[in-house]
């Protein structure tokens, strides 16, 4: 950690500084410069926030060294976390591409659709139950229904299932079900629910929040992972910013940026990024070329009447096209499909 | 609603789009244009989401009328809304004053810090006890023991109470124990709790969420007001944008705005929204010019030894200042403080 | 400057970055973390840039303790820059009003807003001759004929003069005719055109850009002072961020943060700011209660038949409702009208 | 376009816009609803500014149904545009690679860096010559001299040449020694240049403004194109966000759109948009599989003596690397290098 003082900083100030410093387990070292102080604290036997060390007097400015999240950091682990489920690897080789609707809205819409993209070659199935939407109106789920149809269509079809769980309630109801649970966007820093994911004995996929930076995105599967958890999996669905011509704006930097600063699996959502049907196939080959581990996208037997999202959702013909296409950009990067 | 159609739309595709609209009750008005055709839909019986419509085949873009928000909407209740807490009043010509510390941190902490700021005017306590921390590894807050302390505190002190709720289960806590509750930025659209806000008894203070749009918002408060509970204040407190000067950017805009899209009393939380204690005097006063009903600032009986949110939190002194310079301009603009 | 060295970096690469270091003018400190080595640099002879170093093999990155710009900033001079033109006085204790038309269109638009603007008590003439527009089919502006007729119009009212400027050529034809000059938020950072306004020997309004940081306006400002011109007025105009139900979102805390950082005098525009007519009186207060010394309104005769911002454009009537509002509010920080 | 009128708007107000309407050009269309009246507006003899009826008595707000810009437009031109420079093309099915130093520094430097990238497969050779930088304090650029410079290296390279331009000055200098020319991200609303470069004679690449939407960025090229050069090449370098950890956020989804919605070739900087050589080869390969026609990518000698931009530039080894991975990456989505 760094102290930056303010110009004209009283001895006095200085010295308390520096034995609360001290008293924290840090070594401290004086730096003399024209104007200013500055006072390197060197040791990380516990955390001090910058920011409780900015509210004292003659304080300008800390910044950090040391990076906030500690056991998603590369590191602390080099090498890879690779997350199995039944005979599939999440994190490995192979990509793993998770597809389906966005709602479970019926059996025959929910089996019509895996039957669908296991035909093309996906390994998860996708639906959800619990459905948070901006409207109070708007459909919000079959919930428990919804939960089991999920169970039965992917015994059924042989997927490995996830659904997104919206807090302690639906998350306790939801790993009796299914194989992962996902954390929406808007629930990223919903830290009692991520605390219980934490507990819950199931892989967690974390989307990102919509206006998260990469680090606080980790510092959300941190909490995870601290809980007892290791097994997340980070999702990039795009982030809010001025541009309105698409829903979101994917971040597919944060996607190679976090390969880089985390051993966790990172996919990516296309559909939720962009909010555009016939945007999600270069976005999704964007997606591999850039490092992701996988994709999830949303596929619906006949997207012109879903109950959410149909504007984004491709049908089965559109989804086999993209799996086709997908095949030989991850050759050309090394992966498989 | 209105229906912009794709250049070279079929014949086909725009009689299956009518009879769809009229099917959900709609009456359709077709405009031919010298390149492309304009469905106007008119009636409001049912919501029918925009983005439905916008996954049908032909359909260009949908372009909706009507705002989606009804009961918090001055077109549905044209007079303010003002909510009683004792002798409090809430939207009215007085100025609420909203002050206290980030966290309960013990006893005399809370209560030094409420007899200062009652000495100075403020008409309610807050103090959280529940924390969502960006960390782990931060300091979480009391719990149940906080609720007790700021019960305790505001008895003594005469002073209402708030705080900060998380999840359902802290919310039905807090209700025992609080005169109002506070939903965060980060759980402004946790839709379960806002449900469950809904069904509190107990009015809701509803905190603009980091990267919501005004409509978001007030979608939010529509959450809380059709589960039956009309108390709700929103709290505007910065958003995220790319200016890193300040810890968010306060939309003082959004709070003009608000105040003639809603009957609902607005009010700022300049603490939260600029998180440097040097600023939250001007801001305070822009507030309150700008229109706000009101104030919510942390104030500290010593910032540099608080648990969180030190750099942005007032002492007794300060605080005093600042709620004398607001008696004035306050009454510039007809309001009492 | 602090620079942070990678984990495992090499002795030989601290000592070629200390090595440059020292080449630079720096003293150098090395500290030694239990898994990093931070190099404390001292001295500020010459301005190397933290990029410059980050680039070096073995450093992950580098702090900047010293602010980017100097000829601006209060720790450089302490005391407010009043600027004079005739007997107004920008930056003092009386406020100034810049009011008028988007564009100039003809002498007797331009002669009726005058009047009216000077009735109700603004110091300064607005009107724009060189008009950027998004689109190339829009109204470009009067050029030189604008210019002309601002000069009548100003003398004939005994107001004081300003105009947008676009690029050199426009500058040097505007210095014969205005009092003053702008610069646009488009051309912020239009490098030539601040250096030649720091050449022209007129005050300068400069803009914030849509997306420039205050440190940025800051610096663009330090372009034109180091050129030569201290007669700098700086002016807060609304950034871009994901909000759309305003035109822009004002950042008030930017004023006041410009107000401890500068001695420039900060002006605000909520007009532009907000693009809503029914917006601009509550920004305009609440610009006056953070700080700002003064303000910059678009006032048309019509506002409905305008070529240009006619949404955005008060009336006269509305002007001056808006200049009463403003007295006692002004009082009320300690400023006059 | 269709106007949607306020509650209770008057009989008067309607028949005074409708009147306003049909002057214009355009047939009217009257719908009423439950509560509202909309007004389906036909005809584009000429553009009326939406926001100009905005401002009219009884209008709520103004839906746009024709895009602004028309030449650029693939409703307009339904094949790609290609650009021929000797015997390269832009925007057919071989990729463009323009690699080279951020600043032209010496012929030693600019001839090292062109036989470098000549030798890994670069078709064009870029180097500034006029450099914007944030600070007045920074090195600016070569000028003349780095034109001159610019020009002897690419024929001796037998490369292409590029180089920004800042102004009308600039322009006119550097079309004598280059064959194409640059306009920066912080002049892509420069529209005196834009003008400018449209009567240059020479192919135009306009980086994206750094809070630029797509539609104002094809407008941007729509000033050019109209003033009568179809050359013109869109350069996607990322927007700001308030995502920190990269300098920019690349927005390759825009990329994927802008190859929808215009006949322009597009191409990408990923040196730029992530400000960091560690992701430059990952966005690389992510911007071909979007559909990106090209790259542009800072290559220099020795990084870590570089002028400017250095940590994000690529040595001659780093480049290599990246080229030879892109062979693959290219041909899976059917495009050569």
């Amino acid at each position: 950690m760094v102290v930056v003082m303010k110009i004209n900083t009283s001895a006095e100030q200085i010295a308390t500084l520096d034995k609360r410093l001290k008293a924290s387990g840090y070594q401290t070292h004086l730096i003399r410069g024209a104007k200013r102080i500055v006072i390197g604290a060197v040791g990380d036997r516990r955390p001090v926030e910058p920011a409780e060390l900015e509210s004292m007097p003659g304080v300008e400015k800390v910044l950090r060294i040391m990076k906030p999240y500690k056991l998603v950091s590369r590191e602390v682990q080099e090498t890879d976390t690779i997350i199995k489920i039944g005979g599939l690897e999440i994190g490995g080789k192979k990509l793993t591409v998770i597809a389906g609707p966005c709602a479970v809205e019926s059996r025959e819409q929910l089996l019509s659709a895996a039957q669908a993209v296991r035909r093309s070659g996906a390994n998860v199935l996708r639906g959800g139950a619990y459905k948070p939407r901006t409207s109070p109106y708007s459909f919000q789920g079959l919930e428990k229904e919804g939960l089991r149809l999920l169970a039965e269509v992917g015994a059924q079809t042989e997927l490995a299932t996830i659904t997104e769980v919206v807090d302690e309630e639906s998350l306790l109801t939801a790993v009796r079900y299914v194989d992962m649970v996902q954390i929406g966007a808007r629930n990223m820093q919903n830290f009692r629910l991520l605390r219980a994911a934490g507990k819950s004995g199931k892989p967690v996929l974390l989307k990102r929040g919509l206006s998260a930076t990469v680090e606080e995105w980790l510092m959300a599967a941190e909490y995870i992972v601290s809980s007892g958890n290791r097994e997340v999996i980070l999702c990039e669905r795009g982030i809010r910013t001025f541009e309105d011509s698409t829903r979101n704006t994917l971040d597919l930097s944060a996607v190679a940026l976090a390969k880089q600063l985390t051993h966790l699996p990172v996919i990516v959502d296309p559909s939720h990024a962009t909010g555009k049907r016939e945007l999600v196939g270069a976005m999704s080959r964007a997606a591999v070329a850039a490092g992701a581990d996988g994709l999830i996208i949303e596929v619906h037997p006949d997207p012109a009447v879903a109950l959410c999202d149909g504007p984004q959702s491709l049908d089965p013909g559109e989804f086999d096209a993209l799996m086709s296409g997908l095949r030989p950009l991850g050759a050309a990067v090394g992966r498989e499909l």
